[in-house]
Order: structure tokens, then C-alpha cells, then sequence
């Protein structure tokens, strides 16, 4: 199986740990066990957060360039306000009739096109992503799936087995199509701006994704949906060719399918220049799903979606989710708008986004190892070479980098099939003094850029 | 499809509502459409909670005798508290060192036996059902799965595949045997206190699963768990024949397969005897599942197993679970066991449970269409027959009693698969005045029965 990039392996352990970090470690190893992975060969141990940074038990404060979930800061007063108010009330299930539930459904659909009218509530973006494809394929009676090549989209188990970002340890479904895109998407010139070349890549992604639909046609399973990452996290990032999800979108209607736009990664004002990331495509998507900033860590998910799905799948089943929707979650996922709005994070997304970009590339424009960096708002994958002329991806460089960022008490990861890129994705209450020292640090390390 | 018990039907409408009522009502079908169920023919609409009463927008004390998620009181000051201060702190996920995931996990294995050594942290019951199966599926390399005539174990793809209950709308799994077992459980003396009666209870039983596995056997899946409500919820709340559940144990581990037991609604103290459901049955569970009252409505849920079912999955692929473990889920669930113990809610459970089961057997005994009440702790079912003398299961009149107890302020619900029982699980801190003021209002409503 693939491990989790940047992740601390117990079986190498490592030399730079406290009493303190070791003695939390074994704890954790014991009741924890193998199934729970920790980020870095020496872990962070985290106590406190404020905005865009956290604080280990020493006292360090760590810039926080990676985390998408505390999205209106960590430690949010606004949101701890709504959370700590709701539970003076109550909070229990949408089974009666609440005001909260409705409240909030209202309002995040307002940011919707008008065909989008309905939304269901969960408790995560792998339970959006499960319920999402069950009524896609109740809804086209067809049982096809196509995602991308190091697609990840949750872990429930029949997400987990349309996402190939697993590995091969476990079976994919055999209904399963990926389609790989970053051999398209991830060029040097990650931002198309070239409208030849924009034209062409789109033009090549279509043909891909239609000679999945004809495999799955020729294996029986028809098409139930194509699921895409609007911003394809796990594919290395690749905010490029805008527009190629809307040629997929019409592609999939021909052959009887949905599109589902996974807004987990790219959602809430993440990338800067519209709320949605399918939005930028100006696709026509049937189901959308979000999970992590949407309740700034509180655990909530939904499903937005045509009325039509919907109805033809409450024909069949029933849908109840018991903490989907509770009015706690539902005060702090309304807190987390009025954030966004009133400190206009997605104008912040766009511009400190764009002036990372820039600064970046003017920071290591020459550098050797750098490949390039693409982004949209504040989502930013850079691709990191072994330094020759071949262009070769390196992702032990890049997890020297990751290392070297976090000894400097900066917050990253890595992204792509082989883990080659850096990927960045900070809150988006992330400042300009926030962004002028992760290029500080990044200046620091150039050397191991060369 | 299966309309939920005691559910609003939008075609029918209601001719109860008040102008408010109905504008809220015409809201909620605009946003959340027909995906979201609503309780009550005259749905009620709450605003605020305390203990075992919610209060509806009029400012109507409702006796709540049926919410299992605010198991330590509605609006309880303690767990507010607890989230309010991890919300000042922090809310990250657990691939950084983190204190509180490590300090609840230690808990609440506390509260199992050795051999339950490991923890993984989701976000429902849903999710640990369904993690629950991709592990044992994975450790024992079969598929087969087993559970009871009527089983609900949760709504992602695969959980809602193998739960009987939702109805004929879309098929169960291929690999699903579901055995009946209310038939014999759901006796008028429940409690199997004759041991000839238990025992011949039992051996069927067994005889039964063992059957179930011959077939998946045969059919080329094998067996790879039984799974198992710890109180068998949805088949008509059967606690009865106690130790059926160990037999099943170990036919399924000669079978090769393993004992999932679902604790998301016997567990936490509910069933007043143990702390666990399956401690009653004193049965040798492999992987256990939780989650609804954990966190008194935070959204959080948890898989419990022995370490080397964790240990192979962990070597075929991850998992990480986003909100999984998340400090404020842990620190809301930890606050859940400290109000368990200081205010002895397991005591309270068993007490107030024996005491309204043996006030209602006194106010009904000779009522005709009073089949009998079972129930351990708080858990309480109470069969409703048609009053002639044949006995027969009568749904309707079991719809009757639960709408007019809540025209008389007590909020009760429905089970088994056909509709006929109803089903009390209060909060835990339902006090002694509260069961009066239900026994009370059954006494009104004795015409009802019959």
C-alpha cells in the first residue's frame, strides 16, 4: 500500500524527539495503533491555534500553510460564539422542525446557480461523496464511476475504492474508470494562458473521458457519474485548461451520466476567483459536495443537488442522517459564511494566492529543482525536479523541502501520484505578513532548491 | 420503498398547523425537499432543550421519552463548557501529536475488555459501520455478511446495502443474509426468565446464523461478520434470551468470520446492566461500533478492535479520517462520560427503566391490545395487537397511541418491521418525575389500549 506522504514512520522512528513528543507518541501508538498516520518524522505537537498559525507545547508558533479545515482561522471567536450559543438551546436531529437547519440551507444555496436547489446534510465530505454517487446511480440506473488518476475522494468503502490515491493494497471497484489529466494539466505554464494551448488540452481531456464512458458502456456498467476534485488536490493541484470540466460535463449528459463536482478541497471561497471551483469551469454540475472548511472544524458535509435526483431517489430509499444538519453544526457552518463575507477571505484568497504565486516564481525562477507552480486563490501545488535537464519529478527532494519548511516552523505537504509536489492550502484568513514569511523561510532554503 | 415510522407525508399534509408552523414547513420542503423526513402527522417545532425536555417555538414542555443522542440531557452545561473551551484552543486533525484524541482514546478503552485495545475515530455511526466491515473484510479475506430480519445499521452505500429495513427500493447486497429473529425473541415475557425457554431460544438462534453461513459459504462470499445491534433496535427492541449473542460469537468465529457488535444505540450505559450491549449477552466481540450518543449531539463516532484486525487493513491501505478524533468531539465525549459517572447514569438507566416497565405492565396488563413490554435499562418496546384474541400485530393503532401522546406533550416513536411496537430510549438522565409524568399520560390514553 501507499503511505501517506510526509507521514512519520514507526518503525524508523526518529531521533529528534523530546521525553515529551516519545512519551505522547507510545501513548498514542497503544491505543491508536497502525491505522492512525502522523505528519512528519518529527511530529508537531499542537496545543493552541490563532488564524493562520498554531502552537506546539513549547511554545513554537508555526505557520499554518496547509490546513483547508479551520478555513476562518483556527480558534475562530465567531464561530466558538455560534457553537457555545446554539448549545444554551438544543441540538438534536432534523426530524423536528428546526429554524437552524433551514436558515442555513437557504443561505449556502444562495450561492448556487438556480438549478442547484437542494441540499442534504452529513458529517463529512466522504459521507457527501458516498450519498452523492448513490443517488447518481439510482437516479441514471447505470453503475460506472469515472474519477482521475490519483483521484481521492473519501473513505467510506465505496469511495475508497474509487479513489486509485490508495494504492494497491485493496482492490478499486470494478466499475471504475481513471482517467490520468496531469500529463495534460501539470505543464510548466500551469495557467493556459495561451488559448491554443488551453484549447488543446481541453480538446485531449474530452476524448479521454468519452473513451472511459465507451469503456464502461462495452463493460455494462453504463456511466452513473464522473467525480471530480475542482481543484484535483491529489493530482498535483492543477487549477489549469479552465473550462475542460464543463466539456466533460456535457460529454458525461450524452452518455447518461452525472457530473458530481467534489467541492470538499476547492469549495468555500478557496481558489479565490469564484466560491465554487466548478464555478471557474463554468460547468453544468448536477450534485455538488463539500465537507471540510464548510464548519471550520465542527464536523458537517452536504450535498447540493437538481431537485430531480433527489425526489426519483427518495422514491426508492429513505435518507436520514442523525447528526446531519444538527443545529450546532449548522450554527457554526452559518458563523463560517459570516466570516467569509465580512473579512472578504475569497478577495483575500485571490490576491494573497496571487501574490505568493508571484513572489514565488520570482524567488526561484532559476532554481534548478523548481518546476513550476500553479494555483488558483489560495490552493498552490509547486513541482519539484531532480535538477538536471531532463525535468525529472523528485519527491525525495520535495520531502526535504516539507522537512526543512517545518524545522523552519512552516506547515506544508505534498501532492501527486508519486508525491513530487509541494501543495499548499492555508486558511484562508492567511495576511500578507503571514505570506511574506513563508517566503522568507522558503528564501532560507533556496539551497535546497538548487 | 418503507416510509419512516411516525413520519409527516407532505401528500397528505396536516390539517394542525399553525400559520407559523406551516411557513416553516413550506421553507423546509423548498430547500430540503423529499430527502428529509419530519416526525408527526403535526410535526412539532423545537427551539430549546433541557434535560429530558425539548420546547417547542409556542414554549410547550415536551417530555422527550425518545432521543438516544442527548444521552446526558439537552442543552447539558458540562459538555457546553468542554466545547467551548477546546474551541478557544484548537480543533486540528490527529496527524499532529494532540493531547485530546490520545486522552479520550485511553477513556474510553478503559471501558472495554483488554482485549478491545485499539481505537479508529469517525464521525457517525454510519462511518464506523462501515469501516467496521471494510476491516473485517479485509482480516478474514471473505465478504459474506450477516445481520437480522429487520437490521438498520446506517446510511453510507454499503451499510444501507446490507439493512433489511429501508425496504425494497434498492436491493440489498448479493452477499447479505439476514436472519429473522423476532419471532423468537419477541415474546410476551420478554425477559426469558425461564432458562428452559432462554436455552431453546438460544440453540435456534444459533441454528439460524449457522445456516446463514452455510449459504454465503456455498454462494462463494464466505462469512466475514456477523453484525449485531446490540439491542436489536429496528426488530422490535429485543434484549431477551441474553447470551444468544455469545453462541453467535463463536459459530461465527468457527465460520471464519468475525462478531461486529453495533453499539450505536445499546451503548454508553443505555442498557443500564452494562456499559456495553454486548457485555450483556457477555459475547466475544472483535471489532465494536459507536457513535449517536458519544457526543451528546457533537458529531462523533468510534470502532473499537482487537489490534491485529487494525494491523492488517493498516497494511493494505490508510485511513485517515478528516474531523475523525477531532479535539472538540473528543473533549464534548469526554465531558459524555464524566456526567455518566458523576451523575450515575448507568444506575439511573437500569433503575428508572425496571421501574417504568413494571408501572406500565401495571397500568396495562389486562388492556387487550397490550402484547407485552420489553426492555433493558432505558431501552423500552412495547408490542400493540389488534385486541382480538388472535393476537395479531396492529400498526395502526400503534401510530394512534405514539400521535396522541404527542397531542398530550410526550414524544415517543415506532419500531419493528412492521410498524406495531413502539419504541421509548429518553436521555439517560430521565429522572424518576419525568417517568411519572409519562406513566401519567399513558394512563390517559388507556382507551387507546383498549
Amino acid at each position: 500500500m501507499k503511505r501517506m506522504v510526509n507521514s512519520f514512520d514507526p518503525s524508523k522512528g526518529s531521533t529528534d524527539l523530546t521525553p515529551d513528543e516519545a512519551a505522547l507518541l507510545a501513548r498514542r501508538q497503544r491505543v491508536l495503533g497502525s491505522l492512525a498516520p502522523v505528519f512528519y518524522e518529527h511530529p508537531v505537537h499542537i496545543v493552541r491555534g490563532e488564524g493562520a498559525h498554531l502552537f506546539a507545547a513549547d511554545g513554537t508558533d508555526y505557520l499554518d500553510c496547509y490546513n483547508n479545515v479551520a478555513v476562518v482561522g483556527h480558534a475562530n471567536p465567531h464561530v466558538r460564539e455560534a457553537v457555545a450559543d446554539q448549545l444554551t438551546r438544543q441540538d438534536t436531529h432534523t426530524r423536528y422542525l428546526q429554524d437552524e437547519v433551514i436558515d442555513y440551507a437557504e443561505r449556502l444555496l444562495a450561492t448556487f446557480p438556480d438549478r442547484l436547489d437542494h441540499v442534504a446534510f452529513t458529517n463529512s465530505g466522504s459521507e457527501s461523496n458516498d450519498l452523492a454517487l448513490r443517488m447518481a446511480r439510482t437516479f441514471t440506473g447505470h453503475r460506472g464511476v469515472v474519477v482521475t488518476g490519483n483521484a481521492y475522494h473519501g473513505i467510506t468503502s465505496l469511495v475508497s475504492s474509487i479513489s486509485p490515491s490508495f494504492g494497491t493494497g485493496l482492490p478499486l471497484a470494478p466499475f471504475l474508470v481513471a482517467v490520468p489529466i496531469d500529463d495534460v494539466l501539470k505543464k510548466p505554464d500551469g495557467t493556459f494562458d495561451d488559448p491554443a494551448a488551453a484549447s488543446a488540452a481541453r480538446a485531449e481531456l474530452v476524448v479521454r473521458f468519452e473513451a472511459a464512458f465507451a469503456k464502461l458502456h462495452d463493460a455494462g456498467y453504463g456511466v452513473s457519474a464522473v467525480l471530480l476534485d475542482q481543484i484535483f488536490s491529489s493530482d498535483g493541484v492543477l487549477p489549469g485548461a479552465t473550462g475542460w470540466v464543463a466539456d466533460v460535463a456535457d460529454a458525461v449528459h450524452k452518455a447518461g451520466g452525472l457530473l458530481i463536482a467534489d467541492e470538499v478541497q476547492s469549495g468555500f471561497a478557496r481558489t479565490g476567483e469564484r466560491f465554487w471551483g466548478f464555478r471557474r469551469h463554468m460547468a453544468d454540475a448536477d450534485i455538488v459536495t463539500m465537507g471540510k472548511p464548510m464548519g471550520n472544524g465542527i464536523p458537517t458535509g452536504a450535498v447540493v443537488y437538481k431537485h430531480d435526483i433527489g425526489d426519483t431517489f427518495a422514491a426508492c430509499t429513505r435518507y436520514f442522517n442523525t447528526f446531519g444538519g444538527n443545529p450546532v453544526s449548522m450554527r457554526a457552518a452559518g458563523a463560517v459564511l459570516d466570516e467569509i463575507e465580512a473579512r472578504e477571505l475569497q478577495r483575500n484568497a485571490l490576491e494573497t494566492g496571487d501574490y505568493i504565486a508571484v513572489e514565488i516564481t520570482r524567488l526561484l525562477a532559476d532554481a534548478p529543482r523548481f518546476g513550476g507552480i500553479r494555483h488558483a486563490g489560495l490552493f498552490i501545488g509547486i513541482d519539484i525536479l531532480d535538477g538536471d535537464d531532463s525535468r525529472t519529478p523528485d519527491p525525495d527532494a520535495a520531502a526535504r523541502i516539507i522537512a526543512a519548511l517545518r524545522d523552519r516552523h512552516v506547515l506544508i505537504s505534498g501532492s501527486a501520484a508519486d508525491g513530487s509536489s509541494l501543495k499548499l492550502r492555508p486558511p484562508l484568513v492567511f495576511s500578507r505578513a503571514d505570506a511574506d514569511r513563508l517566503l522568507t523561510e522558503l528564501a532560507a532554503i533556496t539551497p535546497l532548491f538548487e
